[in-house]
């Protein structure tokens, strides 16, 4: 069925459906959306795509999202530059950063390393990981990768690779999260949540 | 709590924040992933907004998309010029014409009436619709208006002031959905499917 939509708005779906879980008829939506607004709101968010392209970039040292050389984690002098946080992607940062807790510094490793994917060790921030430990001055590294199996593969691969380095290498606490009730859950977070138990 | 992330992106944000159904977490995970896209991609999806928001504008006759004076359907030499669907949005024109059915013209009003969101009828585009059925060639006129209160109230607007006037006025039939039990059916529906009820 051919359309009768202008090719820019057909041009437009094609680019909207590129989103994350954004089909035909959200993208159709969002167009109609957006042609129903002043054409100055639409032109701002073309802008602002357009500055996200030419202005964002990694940080240098971390790896989230920085508009200059570091990030403003690394830039923060309130940040405690002795721990870091080594996560696979920025909404994990994002998401760690909302509880508030964590006051030290981070490191995006941009993925996990995956056979399936063909992730490789290398084509993940390790090499710049080890090089900020030998650079000195960290002595925890939080390995806050997913507890899945990539994620897990992942933290014993950097857990090997910090061995002989003078860092405490540390790992999130696994075990039933808030609010499950115990029959729903599956086995292996049943099982490290008993080998994991603490006194009352 | 301060965001961390370049102002960029927080603007890019909160311009998806607009989209219809997007959230913070939706509109972070959108600019994320353009963040992973080559640079190119990001690019294209600002130009394509940009070209939507200059070439894009109402069919001069009709109401729908077009980017010239008239859209694809008024200038389509195979398309009935004689029967006219009135429809509140172009989303509902792009239904109709998912089914194939319908080889007329259209005439979208870009909203229905609503005293409680104060849309008279004179906002919406129903001069417009009086005068091309005045302009002649027009023999009949389906009011596929939603059927709900305001869709009804904007049917029964449009019928009152076409009377007189040389043109069959339709409305499509209202009844059970395919696929549906009688059972979960409301009240309205049902009525008005046994007194629309036909010979089997």
């Amino acid at each position: 069925m051919p359309s009768r939509l202008p090719p820019a708005v057909e041009n437009l779906v094609r680019e909207l459906r590129k989103l994350p879980g954004v089909g035909e008829k959200t993208a159709a939506r969002y167009v109609l959306h957006l042609l129903s607004r002043p054409r100055e709101d639409v032109d701002a968010l073309a802008a602002t795509v357009r500055q996200v392209s030419e202005h964002v970039r990694p940080c240098a040292r971390c790896g989230f999202l920085a508009d200059a050389d570091l990030c403003a984690f690394c830039t923060d002098p309130f940040r405690d530059p002795s721990i870091v946080c080594v996560v696979e992607g920025v909404s994990d940062l994002l998401a760690i950063e909302k509880v508030g807790e964590f006051a030290g510094l981070y490191h995006v490793l941009g993925g996990a390393v995956s056979a399936l994917r063909g992730v490789t060790p290398e084509k993940l921030r390790i090499r710049q990981l080890v090089d900020r430990i030998d650079a000195g001055g960290i002595s925890e590294v939080i390995v806050a990768t997913g507890a899945d199996a990539e994620g897990e593969t992942t933290a014993l691969y950097i857990r090997k690779v910090l061995e002989g380095r003078n860092v405490h290498v540390t790992r999130p606490a696994t075990g039933i999260p808030m609010g499950s009730s115990i029959e729903f859950l599956d086995a292996v977070t049943l099982l490290r949540a008993f080998r994991g138990r603490k006194d009352l």
